[in-house]
């Protein structure tokens, strides 16, 4: 393999408890990320059961497929652990005794003050030419089978003991002997208050592009994300052509990107509040206390944040946001003038800076022809003035929520990035 | 394929986010676990990028291998979603115009009341023969498509999106067309208030099962899962061993099994207060609105719950939940004393039946060699009294925060379930 091809690599989950669905495998997402940090790529996953006949033929069309696979699980002690005899099998290597391996074995059952197993024994043959992966958490050690032109690569199950052997003996052996050169890197952006077509739309050429960048989307609720990623020889090129791309991408998005990578939008909003010295209390009816909950996920919070009140009965509404009754009468809860008096009134109650409020209705009952399920109303009160606006939700009752909280948040950011907004919006 | 023979199903992840590792697949763990409870058998598990030909390659095998190919992702609006097309090449079926699809797409962007961009167009066209599966969450329909003798169903790749569409409409089609008597059936109890180790000391006979029956345990913040498996001919019979292992775990556990299968604690609480007619207020602090939200995730929950405050400042303690500034000075915002004046003044400032409150310390700053991070007070307060307890929690922030919520939950739960306690508790 020349030092400038990228290297193709191949997962293999082993484990009935994977088919079943009693265990989600995050090793293959672990695995993936280290590994196209490295710049090798991947374009197969594979699980199969504990059965060694599917397991030789996954292992033999990867070995088809890319130049190192990767196996993870099946190492164990116990009969149901295949992958060992097999991968022997398929490589047409025998097991040989490896003393050292036995050696640690019988040493960690010294320690633990129990006799060792006999079937632990079966864990100190690997086969012959493997290089040894010493497991520090368990019993079963992984090892690095150099075949022919390809690689195979066996790792223990249990993430507590595949993600160190991957990170402190896998990776620098792969960078030491495959002369990996290729560096991959990508940068995440974050956008909100948009659709994932209108986005599309306006990107559309990005996301055909194909070669040393590439652009991806990926839609949550609520959210949009765009994956620059970017392939090269070296940090400051990488560097240069990912910036390159997010500056366009910028350009055409404007403040609709709110943050990058790993940062959520109660995060970004902090540090927004932070930054001016600012404070802020809610006063949240539909969506029952989630902007609270993710304003108090980062911590720190406490220093901008005063706390609110969840106004899930109209008597709250008025009893503690100063909401009055009438106005509840002759507009119903959700409306524009009560959102506006919800967010001034818990601004003045708890002294802060600004007021956030949301009210709603998330469904799937209390909709009407005229206010249906998912409309929801939205203000943000400072001294001077309050700002707010509507929206038409789709979704069921959590997404509903999910999608008003994100867009009052948004709504905040917004604010506190317009310090001096026109009078009487 | 005879109404005796396990079906054989594969599930293929299409995205290349899961290949870099950037995404979780939990979608084939949920879907493995519903058909192996209709007694699908499924032996492989496969995930490809975006990439039609590798696409194309694996639904090919997986035809080959099996009699049902079921594809998750790749079925959105824009150029990286290649499922349909690829599909659609496979099968050898041509597009057509689902004029039932396009009116619903029409439809969604009319209520959100924004023009539907001309990608969406796209998601109206189905394979000949295709059986729409409505999406009722996002734009993207799925699609059963019968072939000769096979099989072939196109999932939407948002969990949100891909769950309710397997619920109620997948699995009861191929209740419905496949002949699939129950093979499998698991039933899973939830604990809380009890730890793991705890709960395998009590079980550890149950857990060493073999056989038509067997007993799985599983761990999560605040909860403690444990899973009933049964193999057999007849619902029937399945029924019954269920239960009598079920009944032998209920025995020995008590009153910390608090629901099962899709039964969240706050289903459970809010089932509880429906039937007793009560309501609920809640003062929460560290938990910053989590219980509320939790509470509000229930459909019909503002039959029962008022509302509340986030008292995060201790101002907020005082102004809103009447909490005397001489207490809080006293015995500081995290002590029994606060939290019983909480619990009982937003019971009375919102006239409800109960009133439920926390204040803690979630960290990772903010603790005393006293008061360490993860001490947490909680109290329930109806007319006659309070009743309070004290946690010392390990996590992390949002960890202690989740631990926090489940045991104020499962504290007014245990309170509902005691309509007479003893005075003075």
């Amino acid at each position: 393999m020349s030092a400038m091809a990228a290297m193709k690599t191949e997962l293999i989950a082993v484990g009935t408890e994977l088919l079943l669905g009693y265990t989600v495998n995050t090793n293959t997402a672990f695995l993936s990320r280290r590994l196209a940090e490295l710049g090798v790529d991947c374009y197969h996953h594979v699980t199969v059961g504990d059965n060694p006949a599917r397991l030789a033929e996954a292992v033999k069309a990867g070995l088809a497929r890319a130049d190192c696979v990767i196996t993870c699980g099946g190492l164990g002690p116990t009969v149901d652990d295949i992958t060992l005899p097999t991968l022997t099998k398929v490589a047409q290597r025998p097991l040989v005794l490896d003393h050292a391996v036995l050696s640690r074995i019988r040493e960690r059952f010294t320690r633990m003050r129990i006799p060792m197993p006999q079937s632990n024994l079966r864990q100190a043959y690997v086969p012959r030419g493997a290089l040894v992966l010493p497991n520090k958490v368990g019993t079963a050690p992984g090892f690095l089978l150099p075949l022919r032109t390809k690689l195979l690569i066996a790792l223990p199950g249990p993430p507590k003991e595949l993600e160190p052997m991957v990170t402190d003996q896998v990776l620098p052996w792969l960078k030491a002997h495959r002369g990996l050169t290729g560096l991959l890197r990508s940068r995440t952006l974050h956008l909100t208050g948009i659709t994932e077509s209108e986005v599309d739309e306006r990107v559309a050429d990005l996301l055909k592009l194909k070669g040393a960048v590439t652009v991806g989307i990926y839609a949550h609720a609520g959210q949009v994300d765009l994956r620059i990623t970017a392939k090269g020889e070296t940090p400051a090129a990488l560097q240069k052509a990912t910036r390159k791309v997010e500056q366009d991408i910028r350009a055409r998005m404007g403040g609709v990107v709110f943050g990058v990578d790993d940062e959520t939008l109660e995060q970004v909003v902090g540090t927004l509040l932070m930054k001016s010295r600012k404070t802020v209390a809610l006063a949240e009816s539909c969506t029952g206390g989630l902007i609270g909950h993710r304003l108090t996920q980062v911590p720190g919070s406490s220093a901008y944040f005063l706390g609110g009140v969840v106004a899930y009965a109209n008597a709250v509404k008025t009893a503690l946001v100063g909401v009055p009754a009438a106005l509840l009468r002759q507009h119903g809860a959700v409306s524009d003038p009560v959102v506006r008096e919800m967010a001034a009134g818990i601004r003045k109650t708890l002294r802060a800076d600004y007021g956030l409020a949301v009210t709603g209705i998330a469904g799937p009952t209390g909709g009407t022809a005229q206010k249906p399920v998912g409309t929801v109303h939205l203000a943000v009160a400072d001294a001077k003035q309050v700002a707010s606006r509507a929206l038409h939700l789709t979704g069921d009752r959590a997404i509903i929520k999910a999608r008003a909280a994100q867009a009052a948040l948004d709504l905040l950011r917004t604010t506190l990035l317009a310090p001096k907004p026109a009078a009487g919006r």
